[in-house]
């Protein structure tokens, strides 16, 4: 039988510093990481989960595979451009797209809380089971149980998935050198906005809808047009900001982004100065960065462009070759920082 | 923007009957099939999510693979032979045995509450590790989300698989086939009163621990051996009860099965007695059924006997040639009954 006391003396967390979990451990930022890093991954037995990638890439009966999970427990859980289910969807498709793969099959795991009416129920189904279509990927397997009122929130979604590597490319931040240049495949921050407002009752002119979308098809026009892709990413929680970070420290090179060069809407921008939020920080669901070598940047510009949830792609800058990890931005007012990991949370329960 | 209002109106079930989820739906019995039969597997869009497995069974990339997952709500976290970490482990690693694979992969998705104590998480985390290397799987990718407190219970978790099948038969409900012996590896019902007396406080002799356990290696020997298994399915949620009349609905065939072969241990008896359980319903976490050949049987079961953790295995039945898709069930007392599916709640939060 195991106890909690066998254990307490191995806890390898300053468990005075942080006696319980907190939000902010799922926020994305510093504490998150810190959590995975010291507790999670050691505890953990496959070389693989060390890759620090959105996914695992192993080769399988002579197959080259990706296998990636995501637990979603975004509230509310119907928001403008999207809802849990679509997100459940395209944030796991999103996941095996940025190992290189090509997402086929999905499971899903569906927790649901006593006392949910059966037609948001319903209406979760249908949206997984549109996401699955529009993505073209198939749910294959699935589970559903049910925990007691107050004991869950409504719905809460796990998918995994199983993709194919079909070329020979090593898509990871190992692979990321010095002089790659850095695409932005559009605007950020428009899922986290469109999320914030809506539990702070923020109205716009219009709603900011968030960018959840399915990017396995813009995955396979870089790899069909033969793109040499380095390293790919998408922004989800921690967003643009931290996704850099951690590719920066992955493969200890410097990477240099321009502030002028990062699109944001300008309802997002105007958003985030009422919020309090800075849109380098904000979670999307449909972006990607894109990590290539410099002479082929235009082509895979170009490529990303053509792509319909790419179509606002552009470069932001480069991977230097000096050390160190670190993640510098020239601001709008010409100065460079060196840009850090948020510490705490900024959106709980974005995703 | 999906809102709850666009799929009102086709909603399968009668919402008038029940308008919102009850925790008998995630109980393994009538509702909860209804429930997944009726809602969920309609609006998926895959024919190998229709074959009523214990996962997918596919071919990609050339190679032929399993896929499966489940969430695990089990509440206490921890009890006498297990706890929730080594039942996400053991439940996945058997419904991917249970597709004939071996496993080899797995994902862990962890949804923990605001202000769970960290040497918890760090137990249930170090389980996890414990139960992967026993049972020979690695865990390659994760996902880590926290949610407010109130929102959750301490920790839920997603184990999904991924199974490479290296032989080249059909387990599987459609084969099936009249005549076939039905083995049952073990003795039922442990896992359901080993957290059913914790809860209402029971005491025993000695505690009645889960028969929580891998049984890939059981699953394995039979295959190694040659054996011409046709079927194979583990006891969770609904027992042995639901599990063979979910067989023998899927096949259209009978199983006739004599009680008094069916290993139930004087203290799990008696607890039933107690609790007003009947221990063909209770939930097991390391007990399967498997369906050979006739002439098959008996060297199977000399292969089970000689697993660890299927040494008490014995034969409990048979297919027979009517049609109709019932279990029959001869009693201690000498008549024979139809044995139905439980149509409510045995024990919520079972797994």
């Amino acid at each position: 039988m195991s106890t909690v006391k066998d254990f307490t003396l191995s806890c390898p967390l300053p468990i005075t510093d942080y006696p319980t979990v907190t939000l902010a451990h799922g926020g994305g930022g510093k504490l998150m990481h810190q959590l995975i890093e010291k507790m999670i991954l050691p505890a953990f037995n496959s070389p693989l989960l060390e890759a620090r990638h959105d996914g695992a890439v192993f080769e399988l009966g002579g197959a080259r595979l990706a296998f990636t999970t995501d637990s979603y427990v975004v509230r509310p859980l119907f928001f403008p451009g999207g809802d849990i289910g679509s997100l459940a969807i395209n944030g796991t498709v999103n996941d095996l797209s940025m190992c290189g793969a090509r997402p086929v099959y999905l499971s899903c795991g569906l927790i649901l809380e006593e006392g949910l009416p059966m037609e948001t129920l319903w209406a979760v189904v249908q949206s997984l089971k549109q996401a699955a279509e529009v993505a073209g990927v198939q749910l294959v397997t699935g589970d559903t149980k049910v925990v007691d009122k107050g004991k869950g929130d409504g719905v809460f979604i796990n998918t995994a998935g199983v993709g194919l590597i079909e070329h020979g490319l090593t898509i990871a931040p190992s692979a990321v050198r010095a002089g790659d240049v850095v695409l932005l495949s559009g605007d950020v921050g428009r899922h986290g906005i469109a999320i914030m407002a809506l539990r702070e009752g923020l109205e716009f002119e219009s709603a900011i809808e968030s960018d959840c979308a399915p990017l396995n098809a813009a995955v396979q026009t870089l790899i069909g047009g033969n793109v040499g892709v380095h390293c790919l990413r998408d922004l989800t929680r921690g967003g643009l900001g931290t996704t850099l970070i951690e590719i920066a420290e992955a493969t200890g090179l410097q990477i240099t982004i321009d502030e002028m060069k990062i699109p944001v809407r300008d309802d997002v921008a105007g958003a985030c100065e009422v919020l309090g939020f800075d849109p380098l920080y904000l979670a999307n669901e449909g972006r990607m960065i894109v990590f290539v070598p410099e002479n082929e940047a235009a082509r895979a510009l170009e490529l990303l462009r053509g792509s319909q949830h790419t179509a606002g792609a552009v470069e932001i800058g480069r991977v230097t070759g000096e050390r160190g990890g670190l993640v510098k931005m020239k601001s709008r007012i010409g100065t460079t920082r060196i840009i850090d990991m948020l510490s705490g949370e900024q959106l709980p329960r974005i995703c």
